[in-house]
């Protein structure tokens, strides 16, 4: 199928981009915005330049790069319409959710048609006794643990933004609580992906609607229904893993339409802690012997003394301005009691000066919300200044080694940049400023930024544990997988998007 | 790519079956064994009528197809040599490890070459503080366990069989400990995988092998090293996720010939149990509610009465004949008290009769290697019969009402089976046994399977939660994944095998 439509694009039997699509200067045709609007209606499609450059980029430094059109979808029927009409024309379709990226994932680096997907935010179906819940792409991760207060279930897969959960699903999104309940890739059971054509693929199967013959995909689609993603079971050997291709691919191979995902149940209580330790070395000690003794950490997170200091400012902390790990424990009262005891015993031992406990809610909510907002406070250090967060993950003992090296190559660069990570993971952080109109300071930035992602490689690590690819880590992910690994990703990309029009120039 | 070899596939370009490999007979040709001895080594080649026999089934049913030959590779380089050989040749690759399949992963059903793994069983490294450790595909998960016996890690996924670790990679396997460990699929970070034209791939990544220079694909493979999988970081974002695309792909897509496997710290201290119920629908509560209270169980064991009686008499046992649960706690001393605590509470609510602990290890050991010999149990219940074990998984929501009516279904039938399953995770077998010689029997067998299959579906489950499609479940594959899912699959497969020589027949 793949083969043919590539010849079939060779042949020049798909209409090429601007062949109708676009007028003599390069802009979209009326024919092609109406054809939007007649799919979505007209107050859901914009060429407004305001419109456009908001969805132009996301939070990272890269520079805007405006759609030629934003469209709002919905519901599926006309996701499925908008990539058949794109693919027939050959414009470049760019899925958009909250835009709070930090690879430049959304950036529409050759035009096209951008699909917000915010408007279908509906949580279509909790199913509280197997653990899981269904979801449209517009609901957010808060906007999904407020719906879910009262279950006593909760998701607990949180990046630092409010991002959308499909979103999450389609950079791989991970956060502070991984190293206890996994990242994304662990917490979907089953997806709903319009391919670049306009088919609509469920990655752990339909469920009965299908099988009943109530539920055919074409009457479906006709029809407008409710997207309808089958619960999933906890696990499945059922032919290739489709959910796990989906989740992580950036865009670039298909629309997410709807996510099945792993919910948790709320622990019966829960404390968190900080922690200052008198060296970097101490902290990721700490992590490392608290895992070793299968402590079941929920949270271990490190800032170094500046991030330190920057949310003591930014979020009227007051902890000492040192290496700190902010830790939380999820559990019973009496399972809390001993987690405490030994992390407290273990981070002794390791020269920890002050541990301090946060056992109500209001405090562990107000601690977290710093912690969240460490970007916040980072780019605080330097107002009017652009951040640049990279993120590389190594195996858990080279952390000490590759922190250390990171904070002597931040201090040779003259660069100002802090810290901060999900240690647990071997995963961390460090958000540089950089003043935007200074070229040659965004250069060091990037040049610091590659310098990073080649040591992780150089200690078995990965050049990004959760931001992604996008159009930053490109050559790094060549350096990662290597010729045949890259040749590989090349041929599902072609596979399954033979004309490179989903998300173009993003990963490969 | 992938089109430019079905294209010259098409053409003639590559030699076809037959061409120069095999003789009038279609008999493999003198020549080409000659070939495959001058790359292994004469005495690691077999045409010998009782080594095709041995490794032409598993211990499914299924009826043995042997391949024409069988050959034992000593390292990568060799199975690199022997892939492109079969490749330029058109011949069949059967990957084989221990033979233990239930689905008839390894019958040669086109004829061709089994390449026999197991004697790459070299534990190539274990990183205790990175909690992983990297296998040839010949290691069985006793041996590693037997390994890592004094490091204070262990891996926990445990099919029944002592299986090799890459042929449960190659499988998905998963086993008791799912619940609380996760399958295969959460345990492998890295695979080194031989394409099935002969090249290298690593999953997720190389490490600094690749990048140093020091040791490029092909002057590794000339000189034969030991195989370099990177012992990878717990997390990453980096490009497609091609590890899970290779879990689970069962031989299809290449030969696994290391991995990099998860480990888990040993836990403090382990408590068995078994409980008795006086209903399935009791036993099946009591692991909803348990798991809904967040009790961290290891392992939660359903056996239905026949198999309990079974396991009681294989297995010099002497628990009531009821519907059954087998339960373990991993955790500090205090922390078991309290699981034990409220896991008897919530089995006496549903009405458990008798709660018997094994805290002693040789008490466990005998219990679970009960439970590991369901299948011989089950076995002895029909002397000289063959066995054959479905495998499906629902929503644990679904379990009562699929397991009540198996339970039905098998008295209506009047087949003998037993039910036996990884309840937590709500996956569960049902084995009947069937005299090989009575095809009307092994028709309802069959029968029987495919509609335990569609019920599963029709609960929005899935018709295998771990033994995989095999032989035997290929129509039902169809009805859970629909059109557009057996076409991603089907372009997934001619991508990555574009002559469709990669252990053919077997899932699509």
């Amino acid at each position: 199928m793949a083969s043919l439509l590539r010849a079939a694009a060779t042949l020049g039997l798909f209409p090429r981009r601007g062949y109708c699509s676009r007028g003599a200067q390069g802009e979209l045709s009326k024919g092609f915005v109406e054809a939007l609007k007649a799919v979505v209606g007209s107050s859901h499609v914009s060429t407004a330049a305001a419109h456009r450059e908001q969805h132009g980029h996301d939070e990272s430094m890269h520079r805007c790069q405006p759609p030629d059109v934003v469209v709002w979808p919905q519901n599926v029927e006309q996701v499925s319409r908008l990539a058949a009409l794109c693919y027939s024309q050959g414009l470049p379709i760019i899925p958009f959710g909250t835009g709070t990226g930090l690879e430049g994932g959304v950036c529409a680096v050759q035009g096209g048609v951008c699909i917000n997907l915010t408007h279908m935010d509906r949580i279509l179906k909790l199913n509280p006794e197997d653990f899981s819940v269904v979801v449209e792409p517009g609901v957010t991760r808060k906007a999904l643990n407020t719906y879910l207060r009262d279950s006593g279930l909760w998701f607990p897969v949180d990046p630092g933004a409010d991002a959308s959960l499909c979103g999450m699903v389609a950079t791989g999104a991970s956060g502070t609580n991984a190293v206890r309940y996994g990242t994304m890739r662990d917490n979907v059971l089953n997806l709903e992906v319009v391919l670049p054509g306009g088919r609509l693929l469920h990655t752990a199967g339909l469920g009965r609607h299908f099988r009943s013959g109530l539920w055919p995909e074409t009457h479906r689609l006709m029809a407008g229904h409710l997207p309808s993603v089958s619960p999933g079971s906890r696990k499945s050997a059922a032919g290739y893993n489709l959910t796990g291709l989906f989740v992580g691919s950036e865009g670039t191979l298909g629309l997410i339409t709807a996510a099945t995902l792993r919910l948790h149940p709320v622990p019966e209580a829960t404390v968190a802690a900080t922690c200052a330790f008198p060296s970097v070395q101490a902290a990721v000690d700490t992590t490392v012997h608290i895992l070793q003794a299968a402590v079941p950490v929920a949270r271990i997170e490190f800032l170094d003394e500046v991030m330190m200091d920057a949310c003591n400012r930014h979020s009227q902390l007051n902890c000492p301005v040192a290496p700190t790990l902010f830790l939380e424990f999820h559990g019973s009262e009496q399972a809390l009691a001993e987690q405490i005891q030994r992390a407290e015993e273990i981070a002794g031992h390791n020269g920890a000066s002050l541990f301090s406990w946060a056992k109500e809610a209001e405090e562990r909510r107000r601690l977290w919300a710093a912690r969240h907002s460490a970007w916040y406070a980072a780019l605080a250090l330097r107002p009017g200044c652009k951040g640049y967060s990279t993120d590389v993950c190594v195996p858990i003992s080279r952390l000490p080694e590759i922190l250390v090296q990171t904070k002597e190559d931040l201090k040779a660069s003259g660069l100002t940049g802090t810290i901060v990570g999900h240690v647990g993971d071997g995963n961390f952080h460090c958000i540089l400023l950089v003043d935007p109109e200074d070229t040659e300071e965004v250069r060091r930035v990037m040049a610091f930024g590659e310098q990073l992602g080649r040591r992780a490689l150089a200690l078995h690590g990965t050049c990004t544990g959760e931001h992604g690819i996008g159009l930053g880590k490109q050559q790094l992910l060549q350096e990662e997988v290597g010729a045949v690994g890259m040749e590989t990703m090349r041929q599902l990309k072609a596979m399954l998007d033979p004309q490179g029009l989903m998300n173009p120039g993003k990963v490969l």
